[in-house]
């Protein structure tokens, strides 16, 4: 091409993928205009306070405190600066100004996602946020395009990388929750308030995206189910490996066609044990992977970095660049289909295989007992082990009890534990845990 | 919409593929028009023979034996007859009619690729190919589109289910490769004349396109270095597995930059050594993966069913819906750029570690004397194990020598190997493997 166009970005957020994003733009000038088709000139750089010390050095000159103006001049607007507002506003700006929009805020697309699609496709342009989930995995577009043929089934992500992180550390070397956790925090995996994370809300924000994606509906955070991982202990995380099982925090987001509960989609996050076999049983560390079940495609895996800003900014670039080449060729940019119009299921219709720890008496006919209630809720049994413990003289003390249950929903799960803790032969129930990948 | 366009689509073949193709676009019509915005009416399916058998029912009124009039006038054309012609002149037709092909047909894009590209670049259409590489896997538009902002280093692939089924027997049951390739012959996973997978060839045209794809230049066949797995023994299974690794048919592309041998992309097809922990050893059975190492986006790993009729289709609907959505939203198709211009080097030039077992005398001063021989061709030993094997006297009879080495030249190591074998000491050369992950 003898004449290049250059397209204006601006760069709205400077923290840790910001900054990379930033770097990258402007060391990989030459091979970015290359690979979009137009030189992408980063116009300026929108913060709070403009010296903030930063990750990288970049020229002073490109940062501003007005992002107004800023995204009132862009073709092309990169948003990081996460939080609802005044992300929100500046997207809408840049959407009604006819820019593509970049974006890897989760919490505002889990919270406000419809209205954003919606105005981008009114104003017919690109509005990618693949940065927003699993960092640097492309999982987003996959799903979007690759798989527009096909019906997905079930999604399955380890897409949180600290609480990954910590069950790891926990499984590995058998430390409870807290150690673990300060441990993430020592290695800054985890931040000083890890709310966010342990208690879900991170993974639940993607599990909304997710599940919008696969289903071709809009989900907001509302739909979705939402169990941290603070109350895993030690303990079942020992029982779990005893029984071949990790525990992982999944975002899980499946169909269901049911005669009892309806049909629909059930989205939802919480501690989970699979088989140490199954594909995502092998992620490790602060890893994230999609796990995906389509008609016809069968199983597939997608694994990568889930964080970090180097490995983010990979995500976010090849969006812009993508965005880019449709700017230079010309077309609008419907990014996605929303016609699937499926409901999204509360966590009573969903259900899974479950596993139950009980701290039983060792008297003859428990097991019968406790069989006959799960029998009576409608939840089949799969697998019971019992291991008895006797005191140092040999006498009957207590029973620990294992039951890994056939698909059951979680109503009739609920109740069936109600049932069992009624009975005066139970000590405790020492873990309610759901089972996938079985 | 109150008005949706109809799109026509032309199938040429009806294999195990073409057949699930055809069953999806009339059973999920309503959802595939719902995803791309036409309704995609399958206009006609040429075959050679009307009525041969297949694996599918379908309306006997959609079969023809003309091609080229079915071509000229589709919208969408889903060539899947495989070979070189007439795949190649009808697609030629297809693009000069301004219609957006899908392809899955590897050995044409690999020979022939670069024209095709150039046409479809030249008419403005899509020339889409997401099945002919790793199946079901996205692989192709991740690395084309999500990956654009960043520099792919390096892509390692298991891309041919026969070979991995083949050796993952070995590893599993220490089957020689003679038994193993005869058990996936029973079970379907092996043709007949199964040269073209134990050789390489078919893994080596899958090189060539990914290579394209990720160093933005393009390679074709003849710049791939292909070894297939007919010489792996039952026994260099054994001893790798003892070490610790994994023996995988690689597919793999690698930028070089070498002071010595240039700078430029070895793309290669050989027996591996991977460690035990690395993602791609745990693919098993017929499945795909494929591994890739980006600058920004660190390692990533998409995992999936490599081939089979309903996944290889769900890819083939995925490029269908996306040129669909082209078409109908408006927007020119160029799929790929190809400013890298890097070149392809020979296999000379590719640097790896290597697995070498050798049979010695066990005499004094032999490690000393091969140690030496390395040394003087620039290979650095990182392990070397000696196994001492004596007769039932307890005398001296010989010793196995194991040895793993940092990255050298195919040249130094070839050097090395012909010298060590000049060796008095030296029984025999049991195994040169190439080791990579380590």
């Amino acid at each position: 091409m003898s004449e290049v166009r250059t397209l204006k970005v601006a760069l709205l957020g400077c923290g840790n993928v910001g900054a990379q994003v930033a770097r990258i733009l402007i060391d990989d000038a030459e091979a970015l205009a290359a690979r979009s088709g137009a030189r992408l000139e980063l116009s300026g750089i929108a913060v709070r306070t403009i010296d903030a010390p930063r990750d990288v050095e970049l020229p002073r000159e490109l940062f501003t405190t007005d992002a107004d103006t800023l995204v009132k001049d862009a073709d092309l607007v990169i948003e990081l600066m996460g939080g609802i507002e005044p992300a929100r506003s500046l997207i809408l700006t840049a959407i009604q100004n006819g820019a593509c929009v970049v974006t890897g805020n989760k919490a505002l697309l889990a919270q406000d996602g419809p209205t954003l699609y919606e105005e981008a496709d009114k104003a017919g342009v690109q509005l990618s946020y693949e940065a927003a989930v699993a960092g640097a995995i492309p999982i987003l577009r996959p799903i979007r395009d690759s798989l527009s043929g096909d019906r997905i089934t079930r999604v399955l992500g380890i897409v949180n990388g600290t609480t990954n992180f910590i069950l790891d550390q926990m499984d590995t070397t058998g430390a409870q929750f807290a150690d673990a956790l300060a441990e993430a925090q020592r290695l800054g995996y985890a931040e000083a308030d890890p709310t966010a994370d342990v208690e879900g809300h991170d993974a639940a924000a993607k599990a909304a995206i997710l599940a919008s994606l696969s289903f071709h509906t809009r989900f907001s955070l509302d739909d979705v189910y939402c169990e941290g991982i603070t109350k895993v202990s030690a303990a079942d995380i020992a029982s779990a490996k005893e029984a071949g099982f990790v525990i992982k925090l999944l975002a899980i987001a499946e169909k269901i066609d049911s005669s009892d509960n309806g049909s629909g989609i059930s989205v939802r996050v919480h501690p989970t044990l699979l088989p140490r076999e199954h594909p995502l049983a092998a992620v490790r560390g602060a890893f994230n992977a999609v796990f995906i079940e389509a008609e016809n495609a069968g199983e597939l895996m997608f694994y990568g970095q889930g964080a970090g800003g180097t490995p983010t900014a990979s995500a976010v670039l090849g969006d812009l660049v993508s965005a880019a080449r449709r700017l230079v060729l010309g077309g609008p940019g419907r990014t996605e289909t929303t016609t699937g119009h499926v409901p999204a299921l509360a966590i009573d219709a969903s259900t899974t295989s479950y596993y139950i720890g009980l701290d039983v008496a060792d008297q003859a006919g428990v097991l019968a007992r406790i069989a006959h209630i799960f029998a009576e809720n409608g939840v089949s049994i799969e697998i019971m082990r019992q291991t008895i413990h006797r005191d140092s003289g040999s006498n009957v003390a207590s029973a620990e009890l294992k039951i890994v249950t056939h698909r059951a929903s979680e109503a009739a799960l609920a109740a069936t534990v109600e049932a069992v803790k009624g009975l005066d032969v139970i000590n405790s129930v020492t873990s309610v845990l759901r089972v996938e990948g079985v």
